[in-house]
């Protein structure tokens, strides 16, 4: 089997994981997370979000959790935060952040019901942002919403990706994740979409965000390694719901992910025996089910 | 990519994943949920197992259940039914099985653990039964447990898998199933567990059955499919639990393997929004949280 040797576990739990969670966390239980998943092995992660408190306002202690984190800051760690316009770019500046990121939809209709423009607008509004991040020597990640499936529209063509990819990279992304948000791909579909993001980019600066709502989100990481795919948003314990299924399942949680590249051989420099500690700590905070099937079965085992 | 244009799924709810829950079930709501899954399209299904009701409580109604079946039988469905010996193969004689299973392990230990003898002597017990099925026109399919990992020995070796197919088929097996009894397998161990048997068996002739305890099924199926296994073992809506790790995962839910075949183009003749109910009342029943994620994103769609 063709797949890399090594893999980049990107945690998203800090972000997209517990912005959709109900419970309001305070910025003490987030930066206890960080500390524990940098103190498992994992080197890059989304940080927080510098949106309006008004829209999310789980990430609106956005400055003092950065101030907690650039307090004891790990220079190995690549922190990366949200942004959607220039205001949020400025909070992103002011706390030296390694990379911003920044969304596109792959589906007309999800970007109009979600935020309100079209997809060109969208990416128009975007380009200063990565400019300026550019300027200021900050990565830049254009993340592309609903690359296989919306929840409006249905099935997405890939041709869409390929579009939306092009003008990301146009204005400046040097990365492209291809995100299945509501977890309806499968792994020939989302192979197209992967193929159609590599007409504009190099495989080694793609990322998979696969959602794991109908649980088909290691089939897709497994199909994504087949094309050489080696960087993927996951999310310890499996923080964060679906906001388009109540009571379903949103993020592929980090430890199931883990424990298959790792029984695979390819190196993820994640240990996991610490990691299940860190998503039941979180769970365990939260009041929740841990949404890891590794960790729970690790986990039932440490307790024989 | 290359994958068989359909595949057969044979739930194994009634047997495998009833065995597993605490709770008794009635005769009446076992045949319930085995007309529910024929007529959401399953043509092949685990119904009950001939084993002395001592030990297995849950299945201490297999006489009472096939008679239920033959009132009503669907000539067009497999009915199997385990028979780990010579009294269990007379019930399944007298209700006409279509099909009996056998069970070897792969692990020697979990062999003298679970059924007290060695592998070779289980082999030997199973012999009687596979002669007496072939000589009433009765198929025979032997299944070799722990064929990746075993809660005892750790990791199995292939060659372990290789030498019970073989045995198996010597004794007259037409059909291998490799299973995943604890679900501790990632792809490439699933591979080589699934080569080592195509050594002495054909391909068109063994079955994948893996537990996702660890969340590793649909992506050790997808890895079958790329070597052509057309035939895989699933549990509406995860029914089963694991043994071994308590509270953990067990069978992989039919509905999750149906979703990602569907989604990939590959018939299975199963009606999945028929199915998600077929799961969602036998777990009503039980009390118990559905196991299948795309059971659950599905139905929550429907209640919007």
């Amino acid at each position: 089997m063709n797949v890399p040797g090594s893999v980049q576990i990107i945690d998203v739990s800090p972000r997209d994981g517990l912005q959709n969670e109900k419970q309001t966390v305070p910025t003490e239980i987030k930066f206890e997370l960080i500390e524990g998943l940098i103190d498992a092995g994992i080197k890059k992660l989304e940080a927080t979000s510098f949106v309006s408190p008004k829209w999310v306002p789980q990430m609106g202690d956005n400055s003092e959790l950065m101030q907690l984190i650039n307090q004891a800051r790990h220079p190995e760690v690549c922190y990366s935060v949200l942004t959607p316009n220039m205001r949020g770019f400025e909070g992103a500046l002011k706390f030296a952040a390694d990379e911003v990121v920044i969304f596109g939809s792959a589906s007309e209709t999800f970007s109009q019901k979600n935020i309100n423009c079209s997809i060109d607008e969208s990416i128009e509004r975007f380009a200063p942002v990565a400019a300026a991040a550019k300027a200021a020597g900050i990565k830049v990640r254009g993340v592309i919403s609903c690359a296989v499936g919306c929840p409006y529209e249905g099935e997405i063509a890939p041709s869409q990706v390929a579009y939306v990819t092009k003008r990301l990279v146009d204005i400046g992304a040097e990365h492209i994740g291809v995100a299945d948000t509501i977890g309806v791909g499968t792994p020939i579909k989302v192979q197209n979409a992967l193929k159609a993001a590599m007409q504009y980019i190099d495989v080694k600066d793609i990322s998979g965000h696969f959602h794991d709502t109908y649980g088909q989100a290691l089939a897709n990481i497994l199909t994504s390694l087949s094309l050489g795919v080696a960087q993927y948003d996951t999310s310890v314990a499996g923080l964060g719901g679906c906001p388009y299924a109540k009571g379903a399942t949103g993020n592929v949680a980090t430890e199931d992910v883990v424990y298959m590249l790792h029984g695979m051989g390819i190196d993820t420099g994640v240990d996991l025996d610490k990691l299940i500690h860190v998503g039941q700590r979180i769970s365990d905070f939260l009041g929740r089910n841990n949404g890891s099937r590794a960790a729970k079965a690790l986990l039932a085992k440490l307790q024989d």
